[in-house]
């Protein structure tokens, strides 16, 4: 990764996405993560520990579930950084019914302009038959937005299946 | 594309699908829109009406919620025509109780002996959990048998994730 | 394929991938068919039965909806098989509350030490979005931890969409 670089890493749940994302920062000395989990009950408590657990001590990490875009306007030059996860980042700004437009657009514009080595794990959840409630499907539409405004404004596309990273756009070093 | 060539497109919810298979008709004159959309709700209608503003006036538009094959059968060579979606058709006839397995016979032997230039757009939804109703399992069947047959029946196969397309057969020109 | 190869061939529903996965046995013999499949309700049994119908009848069919392990473990070098599928498998045994972990530990050894050529089944389930009740996330978690393990156990990695195969790993002979 060099200074400035977005890598976009998609794919689906559990399906190693987080796990390559790390990777990516083996030669990194004290990498930021910025968190969009929030741990409203054990279920999603377990998984976030299982994540600390996993990355180790020698990342910062920044909680930000609703303002990554305040997060990664705060990083320098010679940070890396990983925000995991879009999606949710995502759906929290549908829950707190925020203006998910002018959010999103803020978004991107710091992903973009950026000088940090940047990484961006989201989730693909348009594969699947049509949610039955509208807010799923209402997500399941904002996300498949989001996801090719990210696409657009990375260097590089990793999408991940079984633990598989396959290159979509640009190449990795 | 040439004469007689039919591109089949797939991707998932908000991938970017029918943005990239308009791509293919930039040279187009008049070209086609078969239209297999149906305004039930708002959403939907909300849907259409974004679909209509993007494609532009150059394009003649025929509604063809169930008799796309009809619709296919009546181009000519020196037509160039985009049936979008196979999902909504396909959804079409489920809903309507009519004789899909005919139907869908009818409507590959349309696509295969089409003398126009044909870009089918279609989903994945096979990729999720196991729908709890037998509908929504009965169509994730019925998509998936539906969509092989498409790729067979295609010169060109393309899947579209997070608006970048993926040649999975042939070769885009 | 060689003896002690393993390949696994990962898709959604309904995309042609048990199709696929047999026509990597049209030179062999007698094969091994480990079925997981159960016949609880007439759906499934009609599913069972256009299988069979189409594997045709110089296989020899192993039930195995739980001890698909054991079934693995005593094959010989001789062998050639196929193990369909291990989204089945899995489900049998969330459902039966057995010790899951232990028993894809014993599962992934036997795959990783069997002498006879192996093909493995399964599905991708986690690109749609987040289900609704608890189950069926355990189950879309569990399988895509199911999925890296075996994907990382085997020599080649094959992914169906709309019936065509993309090697994700290794190669193909």
């Amino acid at each position: 990764m060099v200074s400035g670089e977005v890598i976009f890493v998609l794919g689906g749940a559990a399906s190693g996405k987080s796990a390559f994302a790390e990777t990516l920062f083996s030669d990194a000395q004290t990498p930021v993560y910025i968190a969009s989990a929030q741990a409203f009950d054990a279920e999603m408590r377990a998984k976030i520990d299982r994540h600390i657990a996993r990355r180790g001590s020698k990342w910062r990490t920044v909680e930000a579930p609703l303002d990554a875009a305040g997060a990664i306007e705060a990083l320098g030059s010679a940070d890396v950084c990983l925000f995991d996860c879009a999606t949710l980042w995502l759906s929290n700004h549908l829950l707190s019914e925020t203006y998910l437009a002018a959010e999103q657009a803020r978004l991107l514009a710091a992903i973009r302009s950026c000088p940090a080595r940047l990484v961006v794990v989201s989730n693909e959840v348009g594969m699947g038959v049509v949610p039955d409630n509208a807010l799923a499907r209402r997500f399941r539409e904002a996300q498949g937005r989001l996801n090719i405004e990210l696409a657009t404004a990375a260097d590089t596309v990793v999408h991940v299946v079984a633990g598989i990273p396959r290159v979509l756009k640009g190449a990795l070093a």
